[in-house]
């Protein structure tokens, strides 16, 4: 692949979606050809299935259900939009992508992790971010911040104890993937946190 | 499990839906508690995947994104309908299953039939119908008759070749699993048909 691929992590409320924005607008300054997109999500037919992934309707999805079907959105994702993305030597910015299902649906809900492991195969067939930022944070300051964007979705309604396993697998991927996968306190001002995550990213696609 | 599980096959037109109804009425009026149920769908979330897999629209949708879609919607319909209906002693009748995703997706698109082998596992979790019953025709009557039924959904769009491929993997299916799955020559008379249905499952749950 000719670009690169970078994803935001994190549980809800660490600010992935404000920091993808300020990142963003900083690698387009720098002169990089920059596609943000998001999971589950990014093409119509991922928004779809977004759509009944986040419907707080859907009280009985099973856990096996709900992990097949953020494949599916991430399969989707991948095959129109990330892969000819890197192809084409852009540079690709994600809020989400197969970090959040391990931690999710492997540590949230309980899916085997050899099942997650095999979902990730088959969705993403290898294409896999050369850089993850996982944006931490407690739990509980997380979902106080959440709350404050309106009704909760279906997953932002899980109880603190699920999000509370969930903060815990970044951590955890954080530590196996060294390389790929960089830490940034999220409980810091957005400016500080802007600031790291610059720094990060420069040193990966070369200092201006 | 208690109750018994028996699913019709068969490519687009060949009369399942008519021999389901028909077939329900025959069971009900032996006495069984009968569900009767479909794929894509059966539950409300299963039922909002199938919307998009049907919908034209979603020409984009990549081979592997649907083939997890139907995974994820039969995963619903089993944890959701299938499995609690079977424990509680139930016939459940399901218009399609797993068979349709090896048929479209594996013959169809040309999945590889061990991602098709992982997804049903996933999906089904051991939950495999009793009693298949494919209902065979030429692909061609199939979709002349299905042409009938209004404008043609995502699937009845492909072309003759792709429905041939789809019928012969049926055939493949019946003559590899002839104690679960029987061919019944769909391109006689409704009622001739209904009757070796009638005869089929009546072998399998016992002569009145």
């Amino acid at each position: 692949m000719k670009g690169l691929f970078i994803t935001l992590e994190g549980i809800e409320g660490c600010g992935k979606s404000t920091q993808l924005g300020l990142l963003r607008e900083h690698l387009a300054a720098r002169g990089f050809d920059v596609v943000t997109t998001r999971e589950p999500g990014g093409t119509p037919a991922a928004e779809a299935v977004r759509a009944i992934l986040l419907d707080p309707a859907h009280k009985a999805l099973s856990s096996t259900a709900e992990a097949l079907l953020y494949a599916a959105a991430r399969a989707q994702h991948v095959d129109e939009l990330i892969r000819p993305a890197l192809e084409a030597g852009k540079i690709v910015l994600s809020d989400r992508f197969a970090d959040s299902t391990t931690a999710y649906q492997g540590a949230g809900r309980a899916i085997s992790m050899e099942t997650i492991q095999t979902l990730h195969n088959i969705a993403t067939r290898g294409t896999w971010p050369d850089l993850t930022i996982i944006l931490d944070l407690p739990a509980v300051e997380g979902l106080r911040r959440a709350a404050r964007g309106g009704a909760p979705d279906r997953i932002e309604q899980e109880p603190l104890a699920f999000h509370e396993r969930v903060r815990g697998e970044f951590l955890r991927i954080a530590h196996a993937e060294p390389d790929r996968v960089r830490v940034v306190d999220g409980s810091r001002p957005v400016d500080a946190v802007k600031q790291e995550i610059r720094d990060l990213v420069d040193q990966r696609v070369g200092a201006p």
